[in-house]
């Protein structure tokens, strides 16, 4: 999956079976018009393939990374390790640990090394995140946040008629 | 604490006891020649001013916002309700629960608003991370983040050699 | 839903889908007779909504709030910030930390706001203490009260018979 | 310790050891001028006279009880069940588990019921709440927290002012 | 359910709805015929009873009390603060913490008040606990225990035979 | 250590690192007449003698053992493994997890081989539990403790009544 | 089950209700040609058995034991106290801690006896870790990690290419 | 610091400020005459260091890897995704959450990829857990390690003595 345009957003994930829950970043981003590619990339099983891909994210024309993975989650740190483009990482909720695993593993990077992490299985918001940081640059972006930001609220707004009127 | 220039990252804490913490902030954001304002805004006693302060941020110029609190840590989560700019939300070390509560009231926030959430008392990296966000469009400050990165590497090397020769 | 009489008691939860939980709620001040109106109000996507739905609450005569959100959890705070009414904060229980999340966000308030937290989704209890409080000032309200504890007590006895009768 | 005034508020705690904690809910009821009582009652040390306190209550003429207990905190609990009366619960901070034991044992209450839980060591925000709950039928009270929440944030604005001028 | 002969173990749990759970320590203490009597006591909806059941426990001829319950577990807590028996505590598993909450609730008893905690959910151990206790003056079940031991390192020999002949 | 008479109680330890904690059930049983043992038993440096141990603890006219580790605890688990009597386990605090792994290791035992455990550090309860214990076939032991809990609780009156009038 | 080669590596577990967890252990072993042996130990319920398979290890020719347990999981700890072997642990994901309480009883060991821990319900690493262990000495088995990598490398490519091009 | 002898065990940790634990495991390997090397390698500040690290470390004669790190830490992961050797990751105790954090980073792998993890801050079992994977292909290595287990069990009998003496 990949739009035509110059991707600006890179979602990479562990493991493929992160797909279902990344799919909501997907969704948003396009949601928004954002170019984006997305693939598979492990820093456990494919270390090279990860370097290659964070060293070279910038001159690909990336200027996000969004990073997925679960249990020992190191997807994200690692990609921020080897691009100064600013990581954002989404904890995946695990079997065992629930995420909470994966979210500690992510979240308590070392000084120097940040990744912007959003909450266990939030691709959604990583991709609104993503948006608000390309929109810095971009005025046609930064509108639609502010029309997204109105529609959550008039969503609200509708069910808590709704609720009030005893409709639901 | 303010830079002459005008401010394009404001750092907001919601006590002023989170200041020894947040001031790793600031001097990362001096090194990077980040122009930024730093002020207390609190969420839960200063409600009205969390809202004007995340409401004219965008007219105020600012570009990036990094918000610290502790505990039942609302700050960043109520600033990014009222902005479109990127949040980044610093858990502050608590007394009683070590910082965990802080973590997950900053980073489990409802789709539709995120908070780019650092590690617990990660000032510095929230820096960091505000300068990654700023330098999508600045060029200037990307080669300092380069270089910032090659530093980064250079240190270690010279720590490296140093415990190799028995010096540490 | 709203009950005729003016409402004593405002339920909110920052979504729909935490009415379930919430009818509990409902059920219990219904069977208490207090009457009492129940909204959406979400802190992150309707923030002035909760502004105005806190600041309002006084004058349109509640006197007690229940608060319900799940995650990063600040509706409660949040509402508790801009009114003086005692606020009661139910956590919802969450699909990936069950609820711990919520939890620690609702209680771990900062000294001079606080919520009074009941247990995760404890939407009976969050009713129950609604009536305690109002009934401080509410003879009638204190009479049911020892009744509904009295009732409690018999059913207890009740299964306690049944199963020294081995009939469970 | 008690005012000379009939109390209304009693603050129990199941150890003289939390009393330098518990001093915090003392000084703010005075500052609001609401009469207390303060004593020892231990659940499990004498649950006699917990049960006593707990059910002479009302007739004693309190409206208000603050509870606070560490480990297995069942304090607050056991009082609740003996009285129609709201009751506070203060989770007080351990050597071991830091106070996350209190407060699983203080706000994890079954249906029927309720503790109002304030953050671990929360004695400050216990009275608060307990004035909060008083001032529903209490005109002079009412204004009292007005005045106490426009002075906290007042107290924030001086500190913020502070700060962006450089000096704190 | 109680036995004919005079019961040595009191079996008392929060809720009827712990029974499923509570059927484990019936089962082995039949097994190891040791008279019972069980029943539901609550602590916090019939605390009454609680007290009474604790303080004739003695001279009704109970020699070991099992006290189970969920959430903020007290019941354990409460009998052993009324009674000199041994009283032994099943922390039950809960929807929302899994028990953890029951757990600590159960175990970090303040000092002069112990309860013999077992696992979350440990009924079946409960029960061969009191056994071990009432052994101690018994030579018959100090027999029968032994006996229990045996059975219990025969039946995992006969499952490592299958396993190593590669029957499971 | 070990008192002249036959002991009854076996104080066995982890680690000498421990014996600051467990001096509290020394002196608990010293206070109430109880002779016992105290020794270093380690599952893990010594296993053998761990084993020698429990299987002759009956013979050698022990009653009850009190087993005493912190981190992967197992001492008390493998004690019960090797003996029918009840083991008392006293999870030690360890500096890393604050004895939350202690606790786990020695709580959570598998069906057919209980520990009575205690809270973290819990040693002077492990010594009252012991002498519940015993109390079941002591008739002396039984008053003693009748009155150890009188003490307790005028223990507490005294703290209170100070605490009431204002000396404390 | 057994290789009819001479087993290399000991496959143990606490219960045969481990063993569909487990089974990840044998086929890893079996697709590397390891030769091993696997069967029902039990730290509580057989000690005796859990010592001499131990100590008999090393002259029945094992070079490392995989040893798998839940709850307060022993079996590993117990086994490495008794072998100079390397002991592999496998904490088993349990009903109520999810397997945190069977981590921190296998990992936390006290200095002296270490057990190399895997993940919760990481039977697959176990046998890798096992394999990895045994090719130090062995040019066969380190050509095939080397293969082995090499495949977990191109299977991810492989999913990496099918996302690329929007078949998954 | 580095042995004249070629290393068989590398030691590496992910800061400097990690080296008063990791002289724990420096200690036992000389104690054991095993050959080492040490130094600093950063998963996250000098990616490309730990890659070719891992990377050379056969072909440079290491046997085994000992990889410690704190926070969200990667540096044994890392390592392990770069090598066919085991590697032994030591999770550093953090400020925060105790180390909590690093040691889900550390145990948590995804299958594929196993680290053999010891305790928090438990640099000396790592060290003899390298000196058992070694001693597999090294007799003398074995006879060390048997007399290391006497060693440990004479010093707990020696200690045993002393207590059971009243001498300590």
């Amino acid at each position: 999956m990949e739009t035509s345009e110059k991707p600006q957003v890179g979602i990479i994930m562990g493991s493929d079976s992160d797909l279902p829950v990344m799919q909501d970043a997907v969704k948003q981003l396009e949601a928004f018009g954002v170019p984006y590619e997305i693939t598979v990339v492990s820093a456990h099983r494919t270390p090279d393939r990860a370097a290659e891909y964070a060293k070279t994210a910038i001159e690909r024309g990336l200027k996000v990374i969004i990073a997925a993975a679960g249990g020992a989650a190191h997807l994200a740190g690692v990609t921020a390790a080897m691009t100064t483009l600013p990581v954002i990482g989404v904890p995946i909720k695990t079997e065992t640990l629930n995420g909470m695993d994966s979210l500690y593993s992510t979240v308590q990077m070392p000084p120097g090394v940040p990744v912007a992490t959003v909450a266990i299985n939030g691709a959604k918001n990583a991709a609104i995140l993503a948006v608000q940081i390309l929109a810095i640059a971009d005025e046609s972006l930064k509108q639609k946040l502010v029309q997204y930001k109105k529609d959550l609220n008039d969503k609200v707004l509708e069910k808590a008629k709704k609720m009030e009127g005893g409709q639901i």
